[in-house]
C-alpha cells in the first residue's frame, strides 16, 4: 500500500499515522518529494481494511499494490484450480458445457431437454427451481417440486445438477440434493449466504454481479474460500452498461484477466450476457476462443411458451449445432 | 405495451399471438405499415412478464408503455406517501435527518453522537449492527450487541432507530428492536429478504442498488408494498459510473424522477454517495435544494479511529453546523 | 413512432398535435386506454427529429419504434456491404487484419514492421502519423513526415494503408495518399469532419466512440453515407465502463447485433480495447469466432521503446503466431 | 508515480528501468517487499507519458500519485481563477446565469428572448448557430446567419453571447464575433479545436465529455492553457450511465471535486443534463447549494415549436420564478 499524505501534515500527526501502520504489523518506506509525502508499506496488506486509514484527515490518498484477495489469488497459489463434480472436471483443459432451461416446469420438460441436450454433449444439466424475478407479479419458480424435478431428471439421464440458492436458510437441503450450488449475479455481495455456502464442500458456482468489478467478483469467491470452500467456479454473464441493443454488456476480457489474477475456473452464461437466443451462439464461440473453461446456456425445447426467460433460449437442434462447432474449434485450439 | 412484429411472420403466427394476448387479458389494436407490423396492448399490463411475449420468435421487440410497478406508481396514487415513525413523518414536507455512524462500537461512542446529533437537529439515530462489507477480512459489526447498544442510546435520547437488516432470519428481533428496518444497496433486490419486510408492518428504509434503475428501485419497493407493507421510504445513494474521483456519482435528479412518478418519500444518503467526508456538506445542501425528503449521514466523534467508514464521516461539530445552514435553506425554499 | 400523450391533455390540445403529425407526412393510429393515450406513427418517421414531438408539453413520452438510421440499416440493403480497397475485399468473407505500429517512428520502423507483418499474413498497413494524445505534453505523432513514411512503407511493400485523419483541412492530402481513412473514437461525432470523409469516395474506417451506443455508430456512418459515400468500414474498440483491470471493456456482442441490423462490414480492435499486450490474442481469437470482419491490431517491434502505447503492441513473432492459430480457427468455422 | 515491477524481471532488466527513468529526470526510492518490487519516482513527473514505462514488460503496473495536468491543478495555483468577461466575473463569488435558446431561429426569437432573460437577470446570452446534431436529417443550425442574428441581440440587449464553435476553421470569426466560446461536450477531446482556441485570448466555455472523467475534464482544459489561453471555464453537463428516465445523469459531485482539484471556474447545465425542462429548475436549485459558479440554461419562448431540444427549454416566466429563487438562497448561503 502506498500512503500518500497531505503536503501540510504536522509533524506529530505523521508520527501518528507511522505508529498505527506499525501496529498493523507493516513496515514503512518514506519518500518526500517536492509536491509529495509518501510512505510505502511493506508487507502483506491484504487483511488491512483501508478504510482505517484513508478515514485520518491528514492521508490525501491510500494507494493499493497488492490485490485485497489472498486464497483466490493467483500470486499465492500459481497452479490452477480444478474442480472436480462427480467426476467430470472443471478448469482441467476440457471445455464444460452446463445447459437447461431458465426454470423447471413440469417432468416432461425438464427429462426430455436434459436427455437432448447429454446426447448433445452438455456435462451437467441447470434449471431453476427459485427465481429470482425483477417483479413480483413473475413466475417465482416451482420451488422445492422444481428440486425434486431436477432430482428425477438427474436420476434418469445420470448428469450432475446445477441450481440457484436465494437464501441461507435453505442450504441443508441443497447441499443434500443438488451438485453444484448456484450464487445468482444479484446475490454476489450477499455475504450471510456467500458464508453460508462457504462452509459447506459444494461445489459453487459464483456469478458476477451485473455492476460487479472484477476485483470484487474475487472478493466474493474470497469469502466463500475464506471460509474453508475452495471449490469455486466463477461465472462472467454480462455487466451493466449504457448499450440498449443487449440486455448487459458480456465482457469477454474478463476470462484472460481472472485468468492472470485468480487459478479459480472461470466459465460463461452467454444467454443472460445477451438476453436474446439470436446471440448465444457467436458469443458461445467467442467464449472458447477467449479461453473460458466452460458455458451455461439456457436451452428449451418450446421458447415461446416458456415460462421465463425463453426469449433467450436456444432450442435442442440449435444447442446440437453449436456443440459440433463448439467440438470442432477446441480441437484447433487446443491442437 | 407495444408489440413490433416481424415483417416476414406467418399470418397463422400472427394469430396465435394475438390469441395468447387476448388470453392474458389484452385488448389489442393493430397498426400496420411498409416496413413495421405493430400490436398495441390496450389494457393493465403491468402484470404481463414481458419475456413471455419477447420469447416469440415472431416478435422483434417489446415496447412498454405503462410502468411495471403499480402500488408505487403515482399514477394510481397521486397523493404522496407520509410514513410516520413514532410521532416523528417523513414525506410530509418536514426535511428528516438521520445521522450516526457507520458502525456501533460502543456504548460510550453510540450515546455520546446520539446526544450530539439530536442536539442538533437530527430525527433518528443511525448505527450499523450488521455490517456488509466487501473484504471478509474487515470488521463486520458487533451484531446483536450493537442492536443492544443502539436501543440503549434510544433509551437514553428518545431518537428512534434506523439499522440495516441483511438476512431473513433476523427478521423478528428487528420488527422487534427497530424502529426503521434499512435494506442496504447490496440487498435492493435480495427479494427473499423483500418479501420478509413486507409482511412486517415495519417502516423500511429501502437504499437503491449501486447499479440499479430507478424503475428497478421502484420494482423492489413494489416486493415489499405486494406483501402488504406500505411504509417505505426510498434513498439514493449513489450509482456506479467510469468517474474515479468519488465513490459513487450520487444521482440527484432521481429525486424529482422519483417525485414523478411515485408517491413514496424519497432521501439521500451523500457519505455513501462520495465517499468522502469534504464531500458530505455541499451534496446535502443540494440534495434539500433537488426537493428530497431529508439525508442519511454519517457522523462520528473520531473518525480517524473509526472502526469502518471514517473517511465519509463528519465530525458532530461540522454536522451542526451543516443542520443551521440547511434550516435557513429549507426555510427559503418553502417560504 | 409512438407518442404517448398526457392523460390530462386537452382535446384541443390532442388535435394540434393530430395536426403537426400529419403535416410532417404521417398517417396516425390512435388507441385509447383506461390510463394510456396513445398515437402510433406509420410511414417513414426515419428522418423526424423527435425532439420536435417530445418538445410539447401534452406528449409524456415519444417511443421509437423504427431505427434512425436508413442508408445503414439492413432493413432497406439487405445485402451485405464489401469494400473493395486495392483488390481486397473487407466484409467479402476473408477475414482481414489490418496491422502497424501506434505512431509512425522512422523509415526503418515502419518498413521492417511492414515487411514482417505482411509476411505473416496482414492485408492492410496502420500508422499514426496525427496522434489524439490524452495530455498535450505526450508526443503527437511526426505529422506529414508520417504520412510520408507510410507512403514508402507502401511502396516497399506493396500494402495499402490506413491511419487517422483528425482535422477536415487535411482531407485533401489524405485523400491523395491514404488508402484507408481512419475516423478515430474521439472523432466519432466530430460531425464536421464526417462529412467530409462522406464527400469524398475513399473507404472511411469508422470506430466507436467510446461511450457511444451501437446506434450512435450506426448514425455516424449514416453521417458519411448521407454525403454520398458508401465504403464505410465500422470497428469496434472497446466501450468505457466501471471495470478497472482493462482499459475500456471491448463488446464482442456488438458485431452480431451490428451484423443484424446493418449490411456494413465490421472488424475489432483488441489493442485499444483493453490496453494490454497479453490481451490482444485470446481478444483476437474471440473476435473471429464472433463473426467479425477482421482484426486491426498494433504491432511494435520493440514495444518497450515505442514513442506510444507499446504496452498494448505485440512483437512480430506474437503476431505471426496469432495469425497462424486464427487461420487455422477460420477454416474449421468456414468449413 | 510508482512503479510496480513483475517480481520475476531479471536485476539487468530492472537497472534498464531504472536508467531510463534516472534519464526522464526523476530519482528513484526502492523498496522491496516479499512480494513485490517498487520504484517510486521523486520530482515533477507531470510530463512523463505513462504509456512510455508501462510499455516494459517487466513493468507490472504504473500507479500515479501525482495528477497528470499542472496549469489547471490548484496545488500549484492555489488562488482562484476569476474569467472576466466584458465586465462580468465568472468564478468570482457572484452567481452567473447564462441563458438563451438551443438554436438561434429568428430576429424575432433571439431578441425577444433576450430582453426577457435579461430582465430576469441573466448575464449571458447562449444560442446555437452551428449545432452538432446525432441524426445528419435533424436541423443543423443557422450557421453564419445565426451569428450575425446572436450579434443583433447583444446590440439591442447589450448582452455579451456565447455560442459553439465546431471546427477549427472558423476560429477566425468566432474570436471576432463572439464573447465566450463554447466547446462542446462532443468536442471535449477534438485536440485540434482545443489547441487553436488555445491559442486566442478568448474566454472558452469548456463543456465535459459525455464518458468523460474529470481527469479527462482538466486534461482537454490543459490543451487550452498549454497554449497560452488560462480563460476557461468548465461545465458540467451530465455523463452517461445505464439510467434511463434522465437524458444524461448530473454528476453534481463533480463541482466539489474540481474546487478542490483546480482553480478554475465550473458552472452546470441543467437543461442537457436531464433533458427534460421539468428537471431543470430542481437541478439549477442542486446546482448553486453544491457550489457551482454560474449556469447555462435553454429558455425559449415558444418550446413546442423550437426547431431543436424543446423538450429540455423552459419558458421565460418559468425562467424568471427560477432567479427569483435561486437569488434568495445564494443570499443565504453567502451570508
Amino acid at each position: 500500500m502506498i500512503i500518500v499524505l497531505n503536503q501540510n501534515a504536522a509533524e506529530e500527526d505523521v508520527e501518528k499515522i507511522k505508529r498505527k501502520m506499525i501496529s498493523l504489523g507493516c513496515e514503512i518506506h518514506e519518500s518526500r518529494g517536492t509536491n509529495y509525502h509518501i510512505f510505502g508499506l511493506v508487507g502483506d496488506t491484504s487483511c488491512i481494511d483501508p478504510s482505517l486509514i484513508e478515514a485520518n484527515r491528514n492521508v490525501d490518498r491510500l494507494i493499493s499494490v497488492q490485490e485485497p484477495y489472498k486464497k483466490a489469488n493467483r500470486l499465492f497459489h500459481p497452479e490452477k484450480t480444478v474442480v472436480n463434480v462427480e467426476g467430470k472436471e472443471i478448469g482441467g483443459g476440457e471445455f464444460t458445457v452446463i445447459a437447461g432451461p431458465c426454470s423447471v416446469e413440469s417432468e416432461e420438460q425438464i427429462v426430455s431437454i436434459a436427455e437432448s441436450i447429454k446426447e448433445s454433449g452438455a456435462a451437467f444439466l441447470r434449471g431453476g427451481a427459485y427465481k429470482p424475478r425483477t417483479s413480483p407479479y413473475s413466475f417465482q419458480g416451482l420451488g422445492e417440486q422444481g428440486l425434486e424435478l431436477l432430482k428425477l431428471a438427474r436420476e434418469k439421464t445420470g448428469m450432475p445438477i446445477v441450481t440457484e440458492l436465494m437464501s441461507p436458510d435453505k442450504i441443508g437441503k441443497f447441499v443434500a440434493d443438488v451438485d453444484i450450488i448456484q450464487i445468482g449475479a444479484r446475490s454476489m455481495q450477499n455475504f450471510d449466504l456467500l458464508k453460508e455456502v462457504g462452509k459447506t464442500s459444494k461445489p459453487v458456482l459464483l456469478k458476477r454481479g451485473m455492476s460487479a468489478t472484477i476485483e470484487e467478483l474475487l472478493m466474493a469467491a474470497e469469502y466463500i474460500m475464506s471460509e474453508g470452500n475452495e471449490r469455486v467456479i466463477l461465472c462472467e454473464r454480462g455487466i451493466r452498461t449504457f448499450e440498449k441493443y443487449t440486455r448487459n454488456t458480456l465482457d469477454l476480457s474478463a476470462i484472460p484477466v481472472i485468468k492472470k489474477y485468480s487459478h479459480l475456473p472461470v466459465i460463461v452464461d452467454p444467454s443472460h450476457a445477451s438476453g436474446y437466443w439470436w446471440l448465444v451462439e457467436p458469443l458461445a464461440k467467442a467464449a472458447l476462443a477467449v479461453g473460458a473453461d466452460g458455458l451455461i446456456i439456457e436451452v428449451h425445447n418450446d421458447p415461446a411458451n416458456a415460462r421465463c426467460d425463453g426469449q433467450q433460449s436456444i432450442k435442442p437442434e440449435r444447442f446440437k449445432a453449436l456443440m459440433d462447432i463448439l467440438g470442432k474449434m477446441a480441437r484447433v485450439i487446443n491442437e
